[in-house]
């Protein structure tokens, strides 16, 4: 069935344009009758509201955009999850665009979005992004902007994190009470927000324990798994390899698994891993893995209510809206402290 | 920097504003001299054409629609890639929508986009979808669809598939071929184009195979994976439980293991599992999971062109360029022959 415009609606109920558009407003100055004539009217002949038109009488595209790296991470999914939660109890749509981690093209979609296609913005920036002169712009357009999980400190606005640090700081601790002394660190950029706060938790946790950083233990991914899988393997094959690994990503867990099998290393015997995942299969990986496990549900719940918070009451200051979020250590079989020579039954968890 | 309207960038160059949206638009009435001088400027003071008010005029939105089921399946992360590919090259955007298999939320998406919002759709359907109005109005509104993965078949437009009927049978023969004879398949809709024809290549294999069918082994799982984990396991629990399982879809993959360790079961000696999956996870499984493994990327890829053949095409044929691109059995350990009593040593497959 093809879909009527609001001329059509009127001509056929024999109303003025102005009319049905106030009806369809529930404006005080028509019936209530004739509301519900109206609004039947518009259902039955399946009228569609031009939403270019409407936006152009300053009315609202009752869309919110989600700017994020990439969907292939499960914190991504979950986030998203949770963001759709909220914009369907305010009776929004959710339009996600992927920058690829490319700064290039969070800047075209942000521009994009200064269009009005959107009325506010849930953003987690990509790896490379160190400016956020994008951002401030679709701000200054009255956009609101929340950030969750990778933020631009210097951007003010609400800031939805985890304890990065802290986490880090944890993960690098568990490993050293598992006998690790020689722990490397798995990085994807120099300066995103999250990448600095887990290798400076995890510095200090080796400051602490009065471990030596190796700065050959420090290692920068990059975006493909192939490269990566190469990168991990040279570092384990360096004269003083690691003997534990913090993965700051979840990505890195299937390079980091295959490069151990490749050097005949047996997890957890010969070198301990813990990553930063939400993995639903780390529970049944070969060993199950010890995770950092993110609240990403929540995350992308909170950073929508406060989007929603702004769109709804104007002298709402979205500066006082960050949160940080903790998450757990969940300890599984690569961390697992048996004996090298012994079998290890890493039965996968029920949770 | 605010950026400026139509209006202030010819006040700036001294032209008329229709002037400026002929230089925009690359008219010959326009000297080239002039057109350079509007782009430059344009560019220098962030002109952002609005998108509503060159809709009205008849002009492209310059994005395109991905309406797909959810985002943490990997077949659908790999296939937005193999999209965003096409778009890049088209100078387009992406814009996601998630129906999360609801065909309520899948109504409302494709209603939004009969706004013009979008210049064309890429489509998998929800797993409750059995009518096809909603797709039907979207096109006669002059949205071209493509579907990819899940399909209408009703409805005339291009569909990229893969083979699915053909797979399960592969899927099946080899479970058989490794010695099972009890074999359950677990499906997640009664409707869906790939779950029916998952479905029937399961039986078809069965048939020729002269096993017969045992219709307790046919399990309908739900959304949920703690639903699905109990499903599976009253399963297994059977009198006559399976020795082989064919899971259709990836999420089905944590909560079979799941139910297996709850049960005692070892995969692959007690019982063998196939699962339709692109999990990059599938090969450090404990057990390695063998997988009917999806050309997703490509099938991404493919339905992008289509669409944008369409859009550039006028007289194009979207019904004749329907493809059909094969699955890989990819085999590792889950239905390795290993007997019972014996370690499986299920390395994993670097590949």
């Amino acid at each position: 069935m093809k879909n009527i415009n609001i001329k059509e609606l009127a001509c056929e109920l024999k109303l003025s344009v102005s009319t049905i558009s106030k009806a369809l407003h529930d404006s005080h100055e028509i019936s209530e009758h004739t509301k519900r004539r109206v609004q039947e009217t518009a259902a039955r002949l399946n009228y569609v509201p031009n939403p270019y038109a409407s936006s152009l009488r300053g009315r609202k595209s009752k869309n919110i955009g989600v700017v994020i790296p990439e969907v292939a991470d499960s914190f991504f999914s979950l986030a998203i999850n949770g963001i759709e939660s909220v914009a369907k109890e305010n009776g929004y749509h959710v339009l996600i665009c992927l920058t690829h981690e490319s700064f290039e093209n969070e800047k075209t979609i942000l521009k994009e979005f200064q269009g009005r296609r959107v009325d506010g913005v849930l953003l987690s920036v990509s790896r490379e992004t160190s400016k956020s002169d994008h951002i401030n712009e679709l701000i200054s357009n009255g956009v609101p902007v929340v950030f969750f999980d990778r933020v631009c400190d210097e951007v003010q606005t609400a800031k939805i994190t985890t304890d990065d640090f802290e986490s880090s700081y944890k993960a690098t601790e568990h490993l050293i009470h598992q006998g690790c002394d020689k722990i490397a660190f798995l990085g994807i950029s120099k300066t995103l927000s999250i990448s600095n706060k887990r290798l400076e938790g995890y510095l200090k946790a080796l400051k602490e324990y009065k471990i030596k950083a190796d700065r050959k233990h420090i290692l920068l991914c990059t975006d493909d798994t192939k490269q990566n899988y190469l990168l991990i393997k040279k570092l384990l094959q360096q004269v003083n390899s690691p003997n534990g690994i913090v993965a700051s990503v979840e990505k890195l867990t299937t390079p980091v698994y295959k490069a151990c099998v490749s050097m005949k290393l047996k997890i957890p015997e010969d070198i301990k891993v813990v990553c930063f995942s939400n993995l639903e299969t780390a529970s049944i990986l070969s060993p199950s893995l010890t995770t950092i496990t993110q609240p990403a549900f929540e995350m992308g719940r909170s950073a929508a209510k406060l989007l929603f918070k702004a769109l709804q009451k104007t002298n709402f200051n979205l500066n006082e809206g960050s949160l940080v979020i903790p998450s757990a250590l969940v300890v599984r079989g690569s961390t697992s402290k048996a004996k090298k020579g012994m079998p290890v039954f890493s039965k996968p968890v029920l949770q």
